[in-house]
Parts: C-alpha cells; structure tokens; sequence
C-alpha cells in the first residue's frame, strides 16, 4: 500500500472501489505535441485528471482543456516531486474513481521509472493502460535525417541512461558500446566526461561518430556532430544541456583489426 | 544514381527537378492505426503516393484515400520487391514532382532499412524528412502492461535483429545479453533456437524471464511468458510466428555471484 501524502489527500481521497476509475500511462512522445499518437490523443481528451511532467509541451494540455492538470516537475536532477509522492496521487485519484492520465515524456516504458507506478496501481486493483509513444532517441534519428540501426554496419541500438539508482555501481559503458552497437544515451549530459573518459580507456576509436540532438522535435532542438574523442569539448562549447540524446556509432568496420586480420595483411605486403 | 525498373519508369518517371517532389519516410508505428502519430497522419493526408509493406494495417491507407497506394511487400523472408526497387520506385516518384509517403512500420530509424532510400534521395538531392514512430518493442511492453527498463535492475534496452545481411557474421548474443540488459529481440522467430542455444553455451541462467509479443498491437496480438529453458519449446507450442517481439530481460540482480563475493560469503559463515 502506498502512503497519500497528507497534504493530497483532501482534494483527491474519496473511499476505494469508487467504480469507473483508472490510470492511463501515455507516452507523449519526444517533445513536439504533434508526435503524440492518436491513442494518446484520444486518452487525454477522456481524461478527468492529467499528471505531467516537466518535458511535455504545454500544447499537448491543450488537447485537453476538461481535465485537471498537474504538474508533478519530474526532470534528471530536478524532481519537483519524488517518484513515492507522484505514485501516491495517482493511485488517489483513480480511487476517487477518475480517469486518470499520467502523462510520460518518450515511451513510458523506457526510463520512465513506469514501474513503480504500475505496481502502485495494482496494490490498489486499479486498471491500468500503457500507451506507447515515440522514445528521444528516434526523434533524435529523424531530426538528424538518419537511420539509428545501418544494416551490416550497426545491428544493435542499445538505449542507456547515465542516470541510474543511486548507490548503483556506474555503468560499464565498455561493455555496452561494441563493435556493431549504435548507443543512445539518455540522461547523460551530466556525466559525459566520465563516460568519455571510460570509453577511451576501454579502447573506444576516438574516431567514432557521436551526433548529439538536444531537445529532439522542439523549438529548441539542436544538433551537433563531432567524433568521440571531441565530444566533451564540443558538447561544452556548444553549451549541449539537458535533455539530449547522444548517439555513438560503433560500425563493424571501425573495429579495431583481430590479430589474425593483421597477420594476412602483413603477409601480403 | 539508382537505376530505375524499365516497367516502373512510364508511370512514376518525368523529367527530373520538376518542383515539389519530396519524400517523407513516416514511422507507421506498431500495426495499430491509433498508433500513427499526428504528424505521421498529417503527412499521410498531404500525400499524392504511399508505399506500404505488409505490416502496415490496411485502416492507415483509409486516413489517405487521396494518394495513390503502391504495395512494396516487404516483410522478413519475404521480400516482394528487393530493397533496391523500392529505393527507385520512390524516388522516381518525387523526382515526377509527386509528393511521396514511404511508410515503414514501426520506426523508420530501426531495422527498417532507411539507410538505403535516404541515400538514395540524396543522390538525387530530393527533400527528405523522417517522421518517427512507436516502435514494435514499445508497444509489445504496452501489451505486457511492463516496462521495458527496470531501474536499477535493467538500465539497459538492446534492440537487436537476428536478420542481418547476408554473409555478415551471426551476431553475438551473449555480447548482447549481459546482467543489467533487456534485450528485444526482432526478426528473430526463424532463428530462436540458435539463439537460445548460443545464450545457454555463454551460461546465460536458464531462469531468465522471456516475454514474447506476436503481432504486437493489432487484433491478432498474442502473449507468452516463459523462462529461457523453456523458450524454444514455448514458442513452437504456441504456434509463435512473425512479426513477433521477444523480450529476454538479465537484471542485474540475477547475474551469477561473482568470486570475491563468494569468498567473502564464505568467510562470513
């Protein structure tokens, strides 16, 4: 059972079992309200209540002017209100038997902290729907007019955020960026220069392609291409803030020689 | 310059330059027509010709009954016109002036071989956008009523295909499944038992949790949950078939001890 925080309570606490309410998790997509899907479209205009986000643009509310909105401020490193808060009001709400839509910048299921939400909703035996949206990183793929996967070349796309659990060893961004992998970044503007710095020591060409896109689809969308190795400095020189996606591309072709390879060529010279 | 089909060229071909011609590769999204973003509806409205694959749900042409419907027929195994066709089909018709909707399902930066019809536009120096869409592992999650990522458990999503080009070498799935990794595997229904065999022989834990959504989105959607043992004879069970997402999720928390936490377990007791 999740705590109601007191202060809640009193506007959106009516007795549970209150038929006819439930929670809708909808993915608002990267920024831009004309990337919401249609589903989502149709969710927010049901919706009693809306609980959004810092990242979503304030257009998107207006798709639905009947419903209550509030702004729970979630954004990496700014957390108006913590994850336990948001899971508590809208479990309250939806006991109070209103169409809840919790509105969620991306895909809800990617970085999303989705899962929290969703176990406060069935300790209560509330309804719950997830409505997929666009992710940052495909966003980013089209605002840089290229594809995020190149056949033959990288046949993985690994999302990663720098962002994790606090207390969590860091990532080993060695192991997640191979030969073959386009890696998106997500939440990792803060923490660039430790994973250039790991990166490098790994082993990673330092002529790799890194694109940044930051705030894909907005009015403020921004790119920059630069190779691995003159990341950081261009990220800081461009003044790249959050949120932004980084893209590293680590074709087949740019890894480095297996022994053997080097062997024949020594041969044929 | 991408040769163009001699028993195409008659009724897409003009001469070239003719103002207006453009191309936009729009993200048709999972299957689901109410998964079509705004923009990507939009744009199908705007259009005088759309070339759809197989995936694409029949409604979606219904939203553009304005343009012209080419049918390309392209899904894994089978291939109704190769990639190089398509390649020339489109941009014969922006280079007849038409304005051109690729419709690619899913999200065209992903697995969907966008590579090769921008590069084929920009040989041409035809205006290109990229609407982005709902990918199929997001709306397999949705289905799920999961997360894709797990904070602090899988701070890691891989998309991964088991549908490479030809002759490339077979990927390396326990490269790509590592503890902290939720791997969403597409194109991979032919090839599950190589890659259960490969995952098992790199001691991934039998025990791993593996979701499979077929046909994600549409009313043929179909789930299953089952171990990683138990993949293989699940999915032939169950009469699994493409389009199908397969969800293998690693967290950390079930990655084998490692020795020195052994030895100081040991010590301890």
């Amino acid at each position: 059972m999740t705590a109601l925080p007191a202060d809640l309570a009193e506007s959106f606490f009516t007795p549970r079992g209150t038929p006819g309410g439930r929670i809708t998790l909808v993915g608002a997509g990267p920024g831009a309200a004309d990337l919401l899907t249609l589903r989502a479209l149709r969710r927010l205009q049901e919706a009693e209540v809306v609980f959004y986000d810092r990242l979503v643009d304030p257009e998107v509310l207006g798709f639905c002017p009947q419903a209550e909105h509030v702004f729970v401020g979630k954004e990496v490193g700014a957390h108006a209100w913590p994850q336990h808060r948001i899971d508590a009001v809208i479990v309250a709400a939806a006991l109070s038997g209103k169409r809840v839509v919790r509105l969620k910048s991306g895909d809800p299921g990617i970085f999303g902290r989705a899962t929290e939400e969703l176990a406060a909703a069935a300790a209560h035996e509330i309804p719950v729907e997830i409505v997929p949206g666009v992710s940052a990183a495909c966003a980013a793929g089209a605002a840089l007019g290229r594809s995020l996967t190149e056949r033959g070349e990288t046949d993985r796309l690994t999302f990663a955020t720098a962002t994790c659990r606090e207390g969590d060893e860091t990532p080993d961004w060695a192991e997640a960026l191979r030969p073959g992998v386009t890696l998106a970044l997500y939440m990792a503007v803060r923490r660039i220069e430790t994973i250039a710095a790991e990166l490098s020591r790994a082993g990673a060409p330092g002529t790799l392609e890194v694109e940044v896109v930051g705030a894909a689809s907005t009015a403020r969308e921004r790119t920059l291409r630069c190779t691995l190795e003159e990341m950081v400095p261009a990220m800081a020189r461009e003044g790249i803030r959050a949120p932004a996606i980084i893209l590293i591309r680590y074709p087949k072709t740019a890894a480095a020689p297996q022994p053997s390879a080097a062997v024949v060529g020594a041969a044929q010279s």
